[in-house]
């Protein structure tokens, strides 16, 4: 029911490969098919453990369907120390953001729609991924290669073209847990238990939670112009399970019963299998997501509880100077919320530059 | 007739302020107004010297117009050492790329036409430039504040408001010179004298030069739809001068005999002021400018002289497996350049991942 | 009575001088002459809150002697991110630890020790310093130059020669507060009011607290052998005040009491001056203030709550290996300490290599 | 003949083991035991194509007695890139040169001397090189662990007890060829054809070269103050065979060529076996090799050619301050050479701080 394979997402300068465990949990017959990845950013390994949570799960209670999950996504940015942390949000040569690197080209969309158009959905929908696939595969062939980046990522996809459901397991810096949500897949998000949410537009961005549901969306709209309807066929998030470089195996299993639960919405589990303890939740539009630079450099407190609405107004942190320590003047910079906001995540340091992106915020929010 | 003043670019943690020296030539009247800009990424010195040898030049024969200077445009990149080497080409903490935060904003493009269109060409430029200065100065009072590398980026854009002429000198890594020519102004980019040329398109892409021509090319489509044609009134180049962590003052003068050539078509001298020996010239169209990606890790030898011809299938590079000595089988896999080609640049290092971007070529060269 | 002034440290690539500034509290006459530092390594940034409250402590009260501040003491470290957090624990070109670059020069000593013998205790200790700040200045002169970390370090330490107390503010990675203590001055080290301490020898290893304390160290030694006895001139401590890239400021008040109740036995203040409310404290001998390193990669969870003593063969760390999952055997290998023993600091990671510092413990404990 | 085993000298934190190749060349009877090393630093990687072509020499022609050939000796440093380049120089996370880092415990030699002092030379060997490898097991087997580098470092310097020779290969920055050679080993040093060596006392820096031979060296000196005569069993040296991140496959057949010359003189081959076209050669004692720090910051010109003997006064480098364009005063710093010297290596960018290594220089030279 459970087995373990390998796939090589890139070779290193000493040779070794660099490979990603898949474990696939075959499960009755009649479910969705789940990809779940963790760990694409080397600091972000809250994920892993919730991976292992939702196994124990699965080893637990026998789901339908198939789930395939992929823990330690990315050996190179597990592996990239820089002091005592991870610099493993991004490709140490290039700079290139890791979740930036996935495929994604519909210029032939119109074309596709035109010749399916009187395709029943399960034959549309087997084109559509046959196609994607075909686009993974010329791109992976390119005699001009790839980048590094780009080959971990589409490697990845590819185990994505066939799947119904996609989580990408992330975490923030000092960062209270939150979800991307598409804004097709409102429905059935607040299952996943996690307090604060980002309705996200589905448009491409990079990421791969869009990488696996733009194409579904952009396909779904051509054919309504075209006075089709097609259901979503494919739902994706991003869940942000905590701070990075942090390991809390209490709360993963918390979380892997959040994604069960909502994975019960997707015929994974009859409903009500799983319990949590609900927590409130926000929401608020991806445009109202908003991230505050420091206006200034120097040695920084943070006061705001994370996930604690505040007052537009009310000082977030205070930026100390020491620098001028024993000169006339202020000695720190006050720094306040523009308006009414939750925080939802902090930097990660106590030592700014002018312009670092110091909270996070939800703005302007809305029940989920 | 010469005077410096410094711009703030950004704090430091440790309170300093980063500096950036600017560098006012102020000519004889009736000249353009230039732009020059070197090192925004901290491993590219030697525009630098080009500068200095530029303004050499102007002190030697005073230009007409007003000629601005800006070495060291990136404190921040330049004091970023990892290693011996220069980690300067993106922000260490987000990755971002230091040449591509630039501001770019045309959503309004349509009402600025039809509100302007009965204005004469001094008059509609005037406020077009002003639109850009009024846009730069809102987003940088923004309330949330902005990112280090766009506080950086636009606090000097502002100073390329005014500039007929903007010329942006980077280098390559291991590199032969070359330069990033728009489409509409390739009639003069001979002048420069370099060798090596893509031809861009004139969308924004968000470096420096697409930022200084891209508003004003979209600004003269519009007119266009409507009937009315604008010649281009800035033009805007990327110069690579050679490889990064290297100083050739004599390399340097001779590229700033070059500008100075080109300058000459500005307006600047009266022809034929500048000499230069004449060097043969390649171009190609950016999308015929090709990165070639490792297929494979391992330690390279680079076999294909930068700046000369290969046709299609020469190996370019041997790429050594040395975990494998003592084990039968080849010790090196040879990569070959998929098409007939010019090598403008290599990668830095002998050490290499899969996916490393090796080299970059022009294909399908044409004449300047 | 309070004057600032800054010392150039080193240049930067971009020109920039790096500045550190330097307070003297100039109290009523009769005191001592005392010297504190912080944040000599980058990401140590609570000292310089500590200090803050120490001048306010210094404006409330005015003390006896003169205390000279040194916050901000590396603006290259402070200065050094990489990723979020900040890589200043050492020269990112050489790998050097900031703090391990004094200077020490006993080689003359026995020449020093005969030509002294018969001064009193005044003369020889005011010969002594001037010995010592010709060699700092002979170094500093060098037609070769120094190093980078040499030039930082030097041109602190000249300000510490004519220090009676060196204190230098560090903290650890994730850690307890505690106190590396000469063992020929541990009758006032209880007055800072830390929990956990380390008695040294009186070797130099290239820390500051040593470069101050070695020479008067060794002179007493020699000068002993020679049949005459001098007390101790010098205290130095190296405090260890909390968690890098923290900044706690109610913490800080408490530990500059703690700091003003020590420097009462030096006759800054009277006694009693100061209250803090006392916590138990532990200390152990250097040689048994041990390491536990990794003996394994994994992502690990660590168990042990900082301070408080556990027996031999706790469970200190679980440290998991995702990569194994959905195999047969174990998931985590559990790490446990060999001998009875109090952790004091753990790495500031979750994501650890072989071999990997996890912890440090006192081990041994006696009182201090 | 020729075997190939692998080393796990580490764990990364993705779970995959760093493996060290080890070739074995098993040639004739009767010659010495060789171990060389190429790679500890992971920019240095120059030393595994002279170790490929050294393997087709001993399969040219057979050798007598044991090669051990380990390339890529540091898999971790090697896999440690920071934009371009390879920051294989030290462990990121501590700062720890991974040179610096091997075994030597010599507390215990006068006891060994006493109780085997009547043993012939060749049980008296096989004694101290069992000491050895108890000492390496006893430390491998802490219950404290071991850090990485010393992990790495023992891991490889089990296999040199056993070694007559211990060759570690090794690049400088940007560098001409050079050797360290140790003073009781100068007789053959010639024969490796190396211009620039460097003789070196006998004591232990961490360091493999002194790893190898320093034990043996204090136990020769040893016994001859307890009036034995033991001739030194180990030779051991460190070669500098060209630039960092540069790969050189014909100098890689000349310096074999060197080394195999060299091991001539061991018994490998008979006399006269490979031919290399004789170079000049230069030699100093190590306390004359000198290294030049920048008396500022700038942006540099190297100017003296490595390798060619200066006088006294001459101008070496230019450090350009382009951050005082336009202002009145000296725009460069001439950086002139304190005595007469050779230079040997520059530093590897032209951007540097104040206090850098600019140069290193052989002074005093004298014949090898």
């Amino acid at each position: 029911m459970i087995t373990t394979t390998h796939l090589d997402v890139g070779q290193q300068p000493s040779g070794e490969l660099a490979r990603v465990p898949v474990i696939t949990v075959e499960g009755h017959p009649g479910g969705p098919t789940v990809y779940l990845q963790a760990n694409i950013h080397g600091a972000e390994i809250q994920g892993n453990a919730v991976l292992e949570r939702l196994l124990a799960l699965c080893r637990a209670n026998r789901p339908r369907g198939r789930l395939i999950l992929v823990p330690m996504a990315n050996p190179i940015g597990i592996n990239q120390k820089s002091g005592e942390f991870t610099l493993g949000r991004f490709d140490p040569i290039s700079g290139d953001n890791w979740n930036r690197q996935y495929h994604f080209d519909n210029a032939d969309l119109d074309d596709f729609c035109q010749s399916h158009l009187s395709s029943d959905d399960a034959t549309l929908c087997a084109a559509f991924r046959q196609r994607l696939k075909a686009q993974l595969a010329r791109r992976l062939a390119s005699p001009w290669g790839l980048k590094t980046g780009q080959l971990l990522a589409l490697r990845l996809q590819q185990m994505t073209v066939d799947a119904d459901v996609v989580l990408d397991l992330h975490t923030g810096p000092i960062s209270a847990r939150h979800l991307y949500v598409p804004d097709y897949a409102r429905a059935n998000a607040h299952r996943f238990n996690i307090p604060l949410n980002i309705v996200m537009p589905s448009d491409f961005g990079g990421a791969l939670d869009e990488a696996a549901f733009s194409p579904w969306w952009q396909l779904s709209q051509r054919l309504a112009a075209l006075g089709r309807e097609l259901p979503m066929p494919v739902d994706a998030f991003t869940l942000e399970l905590g701070s990075q470089e942090k390991l809390d195996v209490n709360q993963a299993e918390r979380d892997a019963a959040g994604i069960a639960r909502y994975l019960e919405s997707q015929g994974c589990w009859p409903e009500g299998t799983h319990k949590v303890a609900p927590e409130p939740q926000y929401a608020c539009a991806l445009a109202n997501y908003r991230a505050l630079y420091s206006p200034c450099a120097g040695q920084i407190e943070y006061l705001a509880p994370l996930g604690e609405p505040v007052p537009a107004g009310t000082p977030v942190a205070r930026i100390w100077h020491y620098e001028r320590l024993g000169q006339d003047g202020p000695l720190y910079t006050e720094v306040t919320v523009p308006t009414d906001a939750i925080p939802v995540l902090h930097f990660a340091s106590a030592n700014v530059q002018e312009g670092t992106e110091l909270y996070k915020f939800l703005t302007h929010t809305e029940a989920l």
